[in-house]
């Protein structure tokens, strides 16, 4: 194909504006030091469409614009020419297929989480952060290979009834889901920090998974209180 | 209500300059690594009132302006329209409301402290710029829900008394106290980098407490004779 | 001797070229922190040519210009007046003598990599960010003083026929190869990354070795399928 | 007092090159992670003069200018009114008069080098870098208060006729020497990058010193030809 099928006004001003809302994102990444070289990548649904918008493969992150983000089906397939999807396309796409309710999918090999990853092990919910923003231990996904839809279907089986929105790929790395792009890459800072502080609180001595019923008040209250009410602020 | 009682022009200049202030010293939790996401905030008596001024809730600090800090009285309550302060204000207000001698509070799940926190352990005081800031081993608070005056309550037991002008709070993070803003921020600079430095000390063989007249000399020479004489520089 | 033979107008400009690629590149060791002070440094064969572009010995990474990158033959022999080539020349100059495919060599001491150096110690192929880039072990090379071919032929004995681009000279530190600059960059980066995270895997048990099948199938469709097609992006 | 005695031309001249230097150099601080808050300082002699320039006592490294840099005889008595000097003045004065080769001194708590000094354990040189830069292991020196001569006296008694230019002063922090402030800053760069490197190599298995011809030979060489020529380069 060459182009996009005839999108409505409203469409393709959405479609502009996840455009920029992906590219814009991936400097969290970076900021947040998640991401070495070209190894991480974001995706988000276009609002009232069956395409995602998603980072071009080995693409570094400072040559990232809003025109080089890749449309695809929810199949990972490119509906324009221009750059290829990442190659993480197919996972992000599966998740995309199989949980309606997800706006955005981010990828990283962010270090402390994919230390625990290299391990096979949960981060256990150890301290209060943990627990307001995850609401459990951070699980662990089974071991697949890149290409077609194994990475996807460990995503969804890992994270479907979960309440964490993050999920360490056996040997591989982290995914995360959110409701938007903004809250998919917040999963994603959150995971690698509570990752090192409970990495680094184990190395003199155990640390104990907090009581579950603390762990429901806190995720119970982050959810429903915390932040600006709709429409104050950012 | 909507908006705040009449103030005296000296009071009205005194809460624009601690909004200032406030707004200004959250930039030195990002440069010193101290927050992650949103996860850290600072509040600051406002002088001559019984009024705090606190970050808003689940704000990035790129997007913090003097006029979006949230102004409280001593109960946490905002006294004007505006952004909801940080959901940890409740904690903030009850150390203000006990220890009329606190400036300035500050907290922080910075990565090394909380890692103490987690498992519950006080930092032993074991090296120089510990004695100094602190004079003695950084204490450890009890476990308490967010909401209430519980974190309050814990801080204020713990910190009555006790030259440390920081707490790590039982399995959460790093409340500091300091008669402004500065000197809370300072204090949980220095903490996380005390917590730090001791933590790898550990790594590769026990550390020891350094003996009590030891601290007792660093500390006092500390706090009287280090820094400018007033006046001669910031 | 006082400057360069008469040189062909396109050569001319293919050095020029290389002169400010190896200087631009040497951003990227301090950008993703794999060197202190000037211990690092890139060197990148002049397409076309017996001559190679090499960093100056003792010159700090913000003060490098292209002017100041020295042309060497590749014997490590300046072939034009101006800057001493760095201390390390010897070794890269061996190379590119003995390995004709290879474009570039990159030599940091980044701090992860030379501690797996430090103990002579090969870091195993244990995530798939690892299997991706190095298709094996990283291996470690043997002891060599500086000056005369001792490192380039441990490099070369370690590394040919080998799939990993990267080295560890043992108690020393990392040198990577690579087509061309950007690419024994990208390995010298990707080196310190999987170093790190498989050294902190390891600190709260083992990590086990990904099974040769997988790693030959995440290493041939990264080395195959990854990126964009020729011309379409950096 | 309230000035300087009057100085010769060529005299004031130094001095306000030392200060623009020794201002300058603390960026070097921050830039490699050396400090936190105001805890690091650098002195540098004034050339032809019995003086030295130092940084003034809690003040923010950002807010430093040469005009606030505090010139102190060899006793650390400032000659002229303004800023007070750094409450380590006492310190580098006595090494001043006690080793008149030094012509610069820095001070830091940086983090790996003061977890070497929180257990009183000298760095072993079990790197290259380490050999090149050092010499030999990095010295330990005893523990002494701050005020008076004693940490001047453990400095030097530590120092003299070592070839390390760093000592690691026990359960406080680092002090280097140079023959001029980049020098000795240079040292304090490299001070903590070894004892990074070292620490994390122990993590995993026990780390050797390298043989003692071996340390010889690279210390040599890099005393003696590593770097530009006279007059090539900075």
């Amino acid at each position: 194909m060459t182009a996009l099928p005839a999108l409505s006004p409203e469409t393709a001003e959405a479609l502009q504006r996840t455009r920029e809302r992906v590219c814009a994102l991936h400097a969290e990444l970076t900021r947040w030091n998640l991401v070495t070289w070209t190894s991480g990548n974001i995706s988000e649904r276009v609002p009232g469409t069956e395409l995602i918008v998603i980072k071009p493969s080995g693409v570094t992150y400072e040559d990232l614009t809003p025109a080089s983000m890749v449309v695809c089906d929810l199949y990972g397939a490119p509906v324009e020419d221009g750059c290829s999807p990442s190659s993480d396309t197919d996972a992000h796409a599966y998740v995309y297929r199989e949980m309606p309710e997800v706006g955005a999918v981010v990828h990283t090999h962010s270090t402390y989480a994919t230390a625990w990853a290299a391990r096979g092990e949960p981060v256990p919910c150890a301290i209060t952060a943990m627990a307001d923003e995850f609401g459990d231990d951070i699980p662990v996904g089974p071991f697949a290979l890149i290409g077609g839809d194994d990475i996807g279907r460990g995503i969804v089986a890992t994270l479907r009834g979960h309440r964490s929105p993050a999920v360490l790929m056996d040997r591989h790395g982290v995914f995360t889901i959110g409701k938007d792009a903004k809250s998919a890459v917040k999963a994603a800072v959150m995971c690698e920090d509570v990752a090192r502080t409970v990495h680094l609180a184990r190395q003199h001595g155990p640390v104990e998974r907090l009581p579950q019923e603390h762990i429901d008040a806190l995720y119970d209250r982050y959810q429903n209180v915390y932040g600006q009410r709709k429409g104050t602020a950012s």
